[in-house]
């Protein structure tokens, strides 16, 4: 019996893109090789990554408009320091959300001043820090679009006359914006895009290249663009997966049609959360994320008896990240709505049962 | 019809190691979640971490030796910066062997003074340098023990009595060496261990902990050690697959079973190399690689007709590598044997009909 998948990231994918990921790695492209030992300089894996990278700007709507897609390794962690590597001369400015733009800025802080322009953490990031302002004396300003752990999503992002950097692991392809405000947007794969193992970067070629210091090979990213992604070898399965995934969300019609069954998925839920005289939300209503729901049972005592009814309703993922707490429903682009449903269903058992 | 996959790296693995990773795709371990979609903090994918690690200090006979099994993020190049951004306080010694020694040195750089204790670069690195002497001035010392492109490999390692650090990406595994004598192995995954994507550092735990620098929390050994390589989201399925692999090697007999299995391939291949009227090998006699075998056809003409036959035989990646040009027949552990032998045939119908 298949799953619902609530899991906050590596995540749920379409089982259309888990069928051919599986089937590639017995045979590719009727090949005669797994995916899994061919070489990344070959023909059919050049084409893999190339289709991926022009995906990615088709999706975002950044083709021919200075934008340059890399699929680099190591987590979205190792852009913590290329950004500052690449773009940090003197001292940056940094949006304080939570967990990941807390590690950001301590990383860093290895390579100049940063400020914190605002924070939310007096409030134990339940939201949003608002009305704060970024002037030009920065190198650049980085904020984290969306708040996996807090279950809080930045609505509007300010305007800036610095380069823009945003780390969007967790919403990125869920939501149409205008992504040419931003000059670096980065991203694990493993919620929108894919499996856990490559890192998007999408990067204006304009901003690179300002720095006085020297960048290690792997993370330069003028270094990247000329090697097209292949400085040395790239996770290919992961980039793989990454692709079959991105084909997918275009087959669908794209962001503009996958935020709306994401912002139908997350009214649902909240909905749910707020009319259940059991529950209640953990993140300021105006910032919650369509992406994950943060929320918590009124009385501690009923979270066996829940946690039990979720077990039994092949619920999956749904427990709050270590650091909080609670729970967290994880509403990635491929959780269909009817996972959606059920957890609504089970919820209201629980009340009628309570 | 399967080919004969001779490709350098990413490379063939065992057929029954691609089976079991297509099946994990679809529903790992009857769980209801493919492999790609459960966390990495999940009982399961934490068991199949924990025991990669065991398995590989098994296999390498580093057991409650003081040492450390890390399965990191970016490639063995990521390493190329780490093992300097955590040992490099004044100068280390390097040996440069080809292309990747020279990367390696290239990056050390940034950190301290590198000094290159001996090179066969005068000689195209087609032997591995003797004779040169390394002494305790030094932070450490850095080799890589088997280099792919030129097909040479390191017989007997210098006796230094100061940390020894070694890239194996293209051999580990593949022959029993004293791996007590090493502080620092590391090595890309996509040869004898897995498929790219993730990267193995194999680390004496009294070495670190030394240098004066601020390490980046994602490149610091010690901080990678103490959250048990997951610092960050691990590649999954590229440590899932190299612990099939691993099973696999263990199940063989480990080490000293498939090295025998090695020398039997490479001595075959050798001898048919020198054997061959048309072909010359590249790498001096005594420093042959038994994972990479380079070799030219004496006349360029017959190039054409070789590599049609070759292809016609179902063999895969002989190409060698785009700096040197000629052949290269890499036979990592997974390699059946037959293989070799129709490498072998077709060289010998050539011959016949040139």
């Amino acid at each position: 019996m298949k799953k619902h998948n609530f899991s906050a990231g590596p995540c749920i994918l379409p089982s259309s893109v888990f069928k051919e990921a599986s089937q590639a790695v017995l045979d590719f492209n009727n090949s005669g090789l797994s995916i899994l030992e061919i070489s990344h300089r070959s023909k059919d894996f050049v084409s893999v990554i190339e289709e991926a990278r022009t995906l990615v700007l088709d999706l975002l709507g950044l083709q021919n408009k200075g934008y340059q897609a890399l699929f680099l390794h190591g987590g979205a962690s190792t852009q913590f320091l290329s950004v500052a590597y690449n773009l940090l001369e003197k001292k940056a400015a940094y949006l304080n959300t939570g967990t990941w733009s807390s590690k950001a800025i301590k990383e860093a802080k290895l390579f100049g001043e940063i400020i914190e322009v605002a924070s939310s953490k007096d409030k134990q990031f339940n939201c949003i820090p608002k009305n704060y302002s970024v002037d030009q004396s920065f190198d650049y300003f980085h904020c984290t679009s969306n708040n996996t752990i807090y279950g809080t999503q930045i609505k509007e992002f300010p305007s800036v006359e610095i380069p823009m950097v945003c780390d969007m692991s967790s919403d990125i392809f869920s939501r149409e914006l205008n992504f040419e405000n931003f000059d670096l947007i980065y991203a694990g794969a493993q919620k929108n895009m894919g499996p856990a193992g490559t890192t998007l970067v999408v990067v204006k070629e304009s901003i690179l290249g300002k720095v006085s210091r020297e960048i290690p090979s792997l993370f330069d990213y003028q270094i990247q663009i000329e090697k097209e992604s292949m400085f040395n070898t790239p996770a290919v399965y992961a980039v793989y997966v990454s692709l079959l995934n991105l084909r997918w969300l275009q087959s669908l019609g794209g962001i503009k049609a996958i935020e709306k069954a994401n912002h139908k998925k997350a009214q649902l839920l909240y909905s749910a959360i707020d009319n259940n005289s059991l529950f209640t939300g953990y993140a300021a209503k105006e910032d919650r994320s369509i992406m994950n729901a943060t929320f918590n049972l009124k009385s501690k005592k009923l979270e066996p008896l829940f946690n039990d009814m979720c077990q039994e309703a092949n619920i999956n993922g749904i427990n709050g990240h270590r650091s909080i707490g609670g729970y967290r429903a994880s509403m990635y682009n491929a959780l269909p709505i009817s996972s959606v449903e059920i957890l609504i269903e089970v919820m209201n058992q629980l009340e009628r049962k309570a």
